[in-house]
């Protein structure tokens, strides 16, 4: 293990953390808010580890899987401890567990909240609890790598680390090129949604904190009923751009190169908006009655698959009261999440895709078992270690679910309030059933589950093995 | 496909069907009950069928996996309609669908019911649906196999798709010396528990029911509080059968053969009774409080865990009342089940084994792209088929639970109700919690849901894809 390399990366991490703190310290001071001097602190704590550990580039250049996931999953540990510390020292958070639990539910674009009272909340903290998902949905060394070379030629094991999904596609050829167009069309639908929301009388801090929540398809709501007292059009646009930001990046790019043939080639995307439609067509047909008109029964049920498939979380009603088919829907629609590639949590509909491939495959293997069929996707072939990965991605993903949910069960609340709140964390979508529903929050839960759950939104979102392998001795061994 | 021999095999179990109601009939003269004229019925159907379709071999002797699987989805489908007719006829269950899912319910040896009060029904169907667990729980088809030659050399087409577990170990050479000495453990054993129950004073009838339960891994009670109005040294007896008889039967053809040592080298054993003796030990600590005696209380973990593990789903005390963690664990073991080559159901330990396996191979490939292991598993090399089925399997297996419990959300029951009794029939264990807890039924769901239930109990029993294949149209297409 090359630990030099590992502790440059995360203490460029620290320096840039650093930086997307200042933001919050603009808004203190427009707000006039004391609790400005609390990101002042946790700025000089960044620099002061960062700084020393980033003044010369270390001299061994070697950086292979094993170093990226490493460098992943201790700078996301360390970016989250550092991020907490404003929610500690403003007063927001006293206790640190729970302080880490938002810090960590915010960067991994998670939502889920232990705040009972949001609207007390200073707004300069409030920011950068929406910052953090705006910067962790498209990934923090993503963004570094958009910048600066950070490693050289072996930004790809970095990349392949933090990017959702199972297999990363390079958009160029060079790696800082495939960053600096993910942040740019990152950005432009950022800036697309701020404007729209503000056409829609949005107030500015409102428009801003809601289109980073949704762009890291994160959650965070600004008031304790999420997006439900916002007008119609501002939950329709809302609701658009939450589908958007779950699209696979790459058919943003296709489209910027205009082959937009090859663009809707994709068959996850086809089916990302397939499953969308016949998800809200079913729901909407089972809530009709309980709102007065059909076009709010849509508009609920549009927004809330929207919310839930790609792992955001706000929610305009409180689906907890909903009937055991649209229920049910939702905790299914966590499960397979958004796109790959896209800022969306899940297991992904590429995975689903392959594992669904793989099974009928292997029924007509029964049939014909001398018959060679190769898997397909996109007409291109699957290849076996793409194929193999997804298996064992599921079986990790199964593991962890289940040892979540048995120590959750600790604290004794009720089976779906467990189940649910492991899968809306490991999925990193924020909300989940009954008193972790939407109307409900986590503060209830222990400070034994909580840490469960910070470790199941980190593994959730760097797509689990990352965070094993951090903790595996194989990983530590010199060799 | 050669629908000739398919047909054959369905006939002659058909023939052997009719000469298991015998005994059912011998009851009914027993207690003069006139409800012995429905099995006298029932058996007069299932010659007119069987007979014409046995009465000569086919030419064609062309019998590969696609024939074996569908004969055995085909024949159990049959089994259970037929097995169905007494129940209807005696007027026990006068609805078609839900006489169907209680003699699915008996042959896969789940021992989910919907009857509401089974101490009014007659003794010789009370008789019949334990007797059916017996008959499943080795399998029909072993059965004949191990008296008659059936199909030649091709038997073991067959077995392979009857038998539970990754993958059929064949005892000896000849496949019908294997499935005459798996029926000699098997009924060995049970006299064995019919014996030592009779030594604690239970009556003749419910000892021979409950041996049939036990053995069958069923659990289909004969009272309504299921086993626990008796003596704590029956309740002792049942839980060692119970747990004894979710042992791979290999396991004790080792010891047949005076090969203790290869015997204990089973890591599906070793982890079998690891699992059961762990899961018995936190529950214990669980329950002690709400149970008057340490003794009691360690009983009642012990019944509860060897019970649910093996997937047979007798109850001694209502564990839908425990804590959350005694009920998670309860959950988890009715996903993982009993070993593989018992008559119990689940995942199986094995499965849950290799995929174990299968991950931390996985993660240190991560570390060393270039240092291939192989997997072993007692000692022996795990081939790449064995490993990919265990993968697909798995896939399958959520992919049929999650239609399922979508399905019979329909009826708006909770959560826990709609997942636990997917879980508790798709595993062949009975019971679930909530309304399908021990002292509930399934009497309450509609018969959609029931259908559901009745597909999800003979695809676990089958181990998914002999039933699944019936439904795919490349089975049925001539080639």
């Amino acid at each position: 293990m090359n630990y030099s390399m590992v502790l440059y990366v995360v203490g460029w991490i620290l320096n840039f953390e650093a930086a997307f703190m200042l933001p919050s310290c603009l808004v203190a001071c427009i707000y006039q808010e004391k609790s400005g001097l609390a990101f002042v602190a946790a700025m000089v704590v960044a620099l002061v580890v960062g700084i020393p550990l980033t003044i010369r580039k270390p001299k061994s250049r070697e950086f292979y899987t094993r170093e990226g996931f490493t460098s992943v999953a201790l700078g996301w540990i360390v970016l989250s401890i550092v991020g907490a510390i404003p929610f500690v020292l403003s007063g927001s958070i006293p206790n640190m567990v729970r302080a880490l639990f938002e810090s960590v539910s915010g960067f991994t674009t998670t939502g889920s909240s232990i705040l009972t009272d949001v609207e007390v909340v200073p707004r300069c903290v409030l920011f950068w609890r929406s910052f953090t998902h705006w910067i962790g949905g498209m990934g923090v060394l993503v963004f570094i790598m958009a910048v600066m070379p950070l490693i050289g030629g072996k930004n790809i094991n970095l990349m392949r680390a933090e990017s959702p999904g199972p297999s990363v596609t390079k958009m160029t050829s060079r790696i800082k090129n495939t960053a600096k167009i993910l942040y740019q069309i990152y950005l432009v639908m950022t800036v697309i949604e701020i404007l729209l929301l503000l056409i829609g009388k949005m107030p500015l801090f409102d428009a801003l904190t809601i289109s980073f929540g949704t762009a890291g398809t994160g959650g965070f709501g600004i008031k304790n009923d999420s997006i439900a007292s916002y007008s119609p059009y501002l939950q329709y646009v809302v609701t658009i751009f939450m589908i958007l930001f779950g699209v696979n990046f790459n058919f943003y790019f296709l489209l910027l190169l205009k082959k937009p043939i090859e663009a809707l080639k994709s068959e996850e995307v086809r089916w990302y908006f397939g499953i969308i439609a016949a998800s809200i067509l079913v729901i909407f047909v089972y809530v009709r009655s309980i709102y007065p008109t059909a076009e709010e029964a849509f508009r609920h049920s549009a927004f809330q698959v929207g919310s839930i498939i790609t792992t955001t979380g706000f929610a305009t009603t409180d689906f907890n009261l909903w009937a055991q088919v649209p229920r049910t829907i939702l905790v299914m629609l966590m499960f397979i999440g958004a796109c790959a590639g896209s800022t969306g949590g899940g297991i992904k509909v590429s995975r689903i895709l392959i594992l669904g491939k793989t099974i009928k495959k292997e029924l007509n293997q029964l049939v014909h078992p001398t018959g060679i069929k190769k898997l397909q996707m996109n007409g291109r072939l699957i290849s076996h270690e793409v194929l193999r990965a997804a298996n064992v991605y599921m079986m990790v993903y199964l593991l962890i679910f289940a040892c979540s949910v048995l120590i959750v069960a600790v604290d004794n609340f009720d089976l779906v309030t467990n189940f649910t709140a492991v899968a809306a964390t490991l999925n990193n979508v924020g909300p989940g059933l009954e008193l972790a529903g939407p109307t409900g929050n986590f503060s209830q839960f222990s400070n034994r589950s909580l840490l469960v759950m910070i470790f199941d939104m980190l593994a959730g979102r760097l797509e689990l093995f990352p965070l094993l392998l951090l903790f595996h001795p194989i990983a530590w061994r010199k060799f």
